[in-house]
């Protein structure tokens, strides 16, 4: 049996784990106001602490815990760098779990175990090069050559979504002009819903938008778009197009045997899966959506020790 | 002793190099005009012999023969697949040569090789992951992690040149829009010079061009910025920054331990260097110029028996 850790800025969820990848018990406590590193390390102690004992699993049964962490990770030393949302500050997070416990750690970030995940036990199992697409507030990225994590000088390989696809467009939150996420992310998708349907506030769109408190969520335009409204339509191609031509600068660069997208919006499938397969459809990369949902990135971190 | 032979659609260049990488002899026989297979194959053979047997070096003391191929070539088969300016198609050209020769061959890649060379007895001598950015016509990239060079699903990966910056850019060779090498090749700087003089026929640019037969080369440019030229300074910014967007994208994606400008105009070292250094400052990631000039292909495929 293993721990998988996924901490979050908002909550860590912790699971314990099976040999087969199967989450056999896990909880949620929340991290979201925590401003100090301490009390960020007990709750994730008393986390797992609880998880454990609820299960009724001996805790001689774990042979590790691995956990995912937003943000630099130094997966040598398992020193969590920084994080923007959480209380890390080259906080020694691995050796801290490991001298609790008395179990092997191993910690890495949070979108790696995500694609970690998907790699050993998901949709990639059987592929040695994979790019995964993390979509959501931001865009974040997994990248797997020949079968190892890449982590790049100081664990910042991967940051796909900082990758600058139109030279004249927004300004993103790091600094640059027209990276991926701005106009690809979740976010960026749910803010072009809001923006459009306040000029129709009639549309279907923005009924929807109304009867949500006056803001789209990630499954606003998939209402829409199931019953065939055009401005839900329009919104979703534009969407697609920009998410193509990132997927085609990753098969440009890295040509892999797939690109897995993972985060809460792959959820959609095949709506989101077939465009983006039929734009790619000249070249061997397979375009799939992860397997494991949102529990990619615990079920990785809880496998972390196959990563050799 | 090695054999490197560099592979292009106007010349083949053919050397004879020992075992700390110099160049002891050295030959460059003429690809442009060659429209059959067997010509260029008959070449390639008829070249090695000739400058093995006018070095003076005897045959037996070569142990390995290496080749750097443009376009797509399968490493582990030894195959050409496809080149756009040669007649290689699916063309067994490691296992032809290593019959006719009896010595281990191994060939990749062109830019693949130029990527090696640098790694083995050049700049990048003593990093594991590099990213070398060649900056010709086109602008093309080897990428090395862990100490390999990455080949991607058939061996495509590293066409870093068909990296979308410019969504709402100009049409690219591969059919798709605002691809990196459009606006940051030598060829797309080389255009633009020859564009904006022709509205100033007298500025410094102007007449170069005109002393030039009409147009601009690789040097034009950097002649008028030696003399601070301001319509060559401002042309020159302007490429500049669309390089930074290139390399930040490169460092976002791999975070490389050094990133190598190879290619021609590489030569002209800190002009271009030291730029694009102040605007990846923050990162930890190197920039530096070639340090095997034209030669880092032939010397690339001369080692890449050490590729494993």
């Amino acid at each position: 049996m293993k721990i998988g850790v996924d901490l979050g800025g908002t909550t860590v969820g912790i699971g314990i784990i099976d040999d087969d990848h199967s989450i056999k018990s896990s909880g949620s406590f929340r991290t979201a106001g925590i401003t100090e590193t301490s009390g960020l390390i007990e709750t994730v102690i008393n986390g797992i602490d609880e998880t454990v004992s609820r299960s009724g699993i001996p805790f001689e049964c774990i042979d590790f815990i691995g956990m995912g962490c937003p943000g630099e990770v130094d997966a040598v030393s398992g020193i969590a760098c920084h994080a923007d949302n959480l209380p890390l500050e080259n906080t020694p997070f691995g050796p801290i779990l490991s001298e609790r416990f008395h179990k092997p750690v191993r910690i890495d970030n949070d979108a790696n175990c995500a694609a970690w995940g998907e790699h050993i036990a998901g949709v990639s199992k059987n592929c040695s090069n994979v790019v995964t697409v993390t979509l959501g507030t931001g865009i974040g990225g997994g990248v797997i050559i020949d079968g190892k994590i890449l982590h790049g000088n100081e664990n910042h390989a991967g940051e796909i979504g900082h990758m600058v696809i139109d030279i004249h467009g927004k300004r993103c939150g790091c600094g640059r002009i027209g990276c991926w996420e701005t106009v690809a992310s979740t976010r960026a998708l749910t803010n072009e819903v809001e923006t459009q349907a306040k000029y129709a506030p009639n549309s279907r769109l923005g009924r929807l938008i109304a009867e949500n408190g006056g803001h789209a969520n990630g499954k606003t335009l998939f209402i829409a778009l199931n019953e065939d409204d055009n401005m839900a339509r329009s919104i979703f191609n534009d969407w697609i197009r920009f998410l193509e031509v990132g997927m085609w600068n990753i098969i440009n660069i890295f040509r892999p045997e797939m690109i897995v997208i993972s985060g809460g919006i792959s959820n959609e499938g095949d709506t989101i899966i077939l465009p983006l397969r039929a734009a790619v459809g000249k070249c061997s990369t397979i375009i799939e959506a992860g397997k494991l949902g949102g529990k990619a990135g615990m079920i990785g971190a809880s496998t972390l020790y196959l990563c050799d």
